[in-house]
């Protein structure tokens, strides 16, 4: 039997709507509560906001994906909730510039939506939008905390067509909130709020190869000005962004290939998944052999892999004076039978199933990174957030009633 | 019920003895008959031979090892022997230059006996021992066709002090005979009549080093003589003995290290241990994934090296346009807890309980290369002949017991 505080609307000197509508969450259900604050500061605009009083141990999971824009946080954030099954789409009959997605499980929430400055401001204080200066961390920090507590909240929606702050959309905290943007792991508060937390680090040489690609063979752009474009981008990237990293509980690293040599197109990776260990609730995949040294061609007597192959390496190593291990994929998959004989190989995957792995692969085979690395990995730390989660939330299931009512209790405060 | 034929001495134009001893072979019993002959080829010299009549399905099974002198034949033999469970001894009450080792299964008779010319001939005719002139291949052929029909032999011995042919030994037909020496692949016949081979490669660079080590240091040779008798031999090396590497069906190569730089002591070694595919009773040991190309550092978090550390590699390969698997071990180790975990991750060894390998290196921890891969090698192929030896064995025993009884006669014959 769960127990829950409910506040009445007198209590928060607000006007309130109470809505009585429940949902399945997960064994438990879910009591949600409308109600209307002027001075709270939860929501930017003093909008009418929803509490949701999840009962029993279901916990809002909150991750963070750290990376530069157009280095496929969404083609990830697909992968991640496939995974938990369903598929994720925008919010329904909402903002159609939205950034947000929710998936039955899942939502993520994209961090370009507690820019301070819109573009004109960014343009006036001659800010870019990778500077802390243009982001509100403050509003960014109280509504994780407040969704992580069970707290609906109505966050703003940077609109990236018009470079303007539209109208706040609701979240209500979902299993998992996913905080995906350029600034997840700047501040220390939200930080703190993650439990796990993910930086995707493009190598400069892939990060032009695939700006050509898109900007200059899709958009028309000249090279000069993507040239340009990237090198104005840098000083705030490697000031405000790249530092993010070193907290990341997982950095999927995407490099040109050594199999070719001068391969500079990017069609080619080398993918390193960098997995700190001693994290609560994750434990890093491995190759063969956990904490050795290793490098495996799967191509041979079994497997034929077409030119340039595939290679694996995996070892422990030191990450910021963390103690990491590093998977590493360099080459692509060129068939299911190379896809599923890596998958075999590969211990501590967190699947529910034999061949999970490629059976995820091979449903989102259209995705951008699904013959390589990026996909692999993507989908790999995919499985170990369900674990995670699933984890977490067995935990909180040990945890006795009452702790469990009192831990609730304080959360709506 | 085993049969068998017995040949009168009448039938041999010749005196003989007959002796009714019978001793325990494998689940079976061997009558021995001795008779001497004349003419028989089998004998050099005309002297008393004894026929074993092997009954039922007992068979001598033919290892060939080749390497040239001074790369550790013995040291080989010692660890093959122990892998049997018996030590193994010259000959009792025999010559005591004689160059035969015996043990309950095993007997090694070593090719030199084979010279045609002694020290002085050979400085006549201006041939070394490497010379295929130097030796006498018909009578080798005999004498290991014999052996391995069942027939006992005297074979003469070479006597490496003197640099004379000493009078002959009599080599009783064991479970496996292996011929060891210069050229024991070099006779197609006797290349022919060999179940397994091997051969001992030891690269230029690792041979200097030793024969420095052995002759400058306790011997007290200079090193331009050292440098000077290894270019004397080298010609004739490389015409002679270095070819029957293209043979065998094992080879364990010997090379400097290559995790240090600069090592040329021969202190710390590469050694690789090359297996060809699709030899009959032979399956080659493999690393975590049978026909991939792996490399394996075991030091890590698990297991802590002392410098240069261990590396592992293997992989399929070609070896003169044959199939083979070759596994590598670079560096030595220190401890036991580091070969046991190395043990442990070795597939296919033919062990017959958990940690045989490392029990066998330990046993012999006094031995040269009992810390590098040369020692863990050289047992590994040792139990490999094992396995071979009893697979050889069961098919024999599958065999119907007349078809037993007629090749054990026509061997007779």
């Amino acid at each position: 039997m769960a127990l829950c505080t409910v506040y009445t609307t007198h209590a928060l000197h607000s006007t309130c709507s109470v809505s009585t509508q429940t949902k399945k969450h997960l064994a438990f259900h879910q009591w949600q509560v409308f109600f209307c604050t002027h001075n709270n500061k939860i929501t930017r605009n003093s909008r009418c906001s929803e509490i949701s009083f999840a009962t029993g141990d279901a916990k809002t999971v909150v991750i963070g994906l750290a990376a530069d824009s157009g280095c496929g946080k969404s083609t990830f954030m697909k992968r991640l909730t496939s995974v938990f099954g369903g598929a994720a789409e925008p919010p329904k009959g909402g903002n159609p510039y939205s950034n947000t997605l929710i998936s039955d499980t899942t939502t993520v929430i994209c961090m370009d939506d507690y820019h301070s400055l819109d573009r004109t401001g960014r343009k006036e204080k001659g800010v870019t939008a990778l500077d802390p200066r243009a982001n509100n961390f403050d509003l960014m920090y109280e509504h994780v905390k407040a969704i992580k507590d069970g707290v609906a909240v109505e966050k703003p929606i940077y609109n990236h067509v018009t470079g303007l702050l539209d109208p706040p959309e609701l979240i209500q905290p979902p299993h998992i909130l996913v905080i995906e943007g350029l600034h997840p792991m700047f501040d220390p508060r939200v930080r703190e709020l993650l439990d796990f937390s993910i930086y995707l680090d493009i190598s400069n040489e892939v990060k032009f190869a695939w700006k050509i690609q898109r900007d200059m063979a899709e958009r028309g752009h000249s090279l000069e000005s993507i040239k340009a474009s990237i090198e104005a981008r840098k000083p705030d990237f490697d000031a405000y962004i790249d530092p993010q990293k070193q907290y990341a509980d997982a950095v999927i690293e995407v490099l040109p290939t050594q199999l070719i040599p001068d391969e500079d197109e990017g069609k080619v990776l080398r993918v390193r998944l960098v997995m700190k260990e001693g994290v609560k609730y994750f434990s890093p995949v491995y190759l063969f052999d956990e904490g050795s040294t290793l490098t495996w061609i799967p191509c041979g007597r079994k497997l034929t892999c077409s030119y340039p192959g595939i290679k694996f390496s995996y070892g422990p190593d030191t990450y910021f004076s963390h103690e990491v291990s590093v998977l590493e994929m360099d080459g692509k998959f060129e068939r299911l039978d190379e896809l599923i004989y890596v998958e075999n190989h590969l211990s501590n995957l967190s699947t529910k199933f034999y061949g999970e792995v490629t059976q995820q692969m091979l449903k989102h085979s259209d995705f951008p990174g699904s013959n390589n690395g990026t996909g692999l990995f993507q989908t790999i730390v995919g499985l170990k957030i369900r674990d995670l989660y699933e984890q977490i939330l067995a935990d909180s299931k040990v945890e006795s009633p009452l702790q469990a009512s009192k831990a609730q209790g304080s959360t709506v405060l």
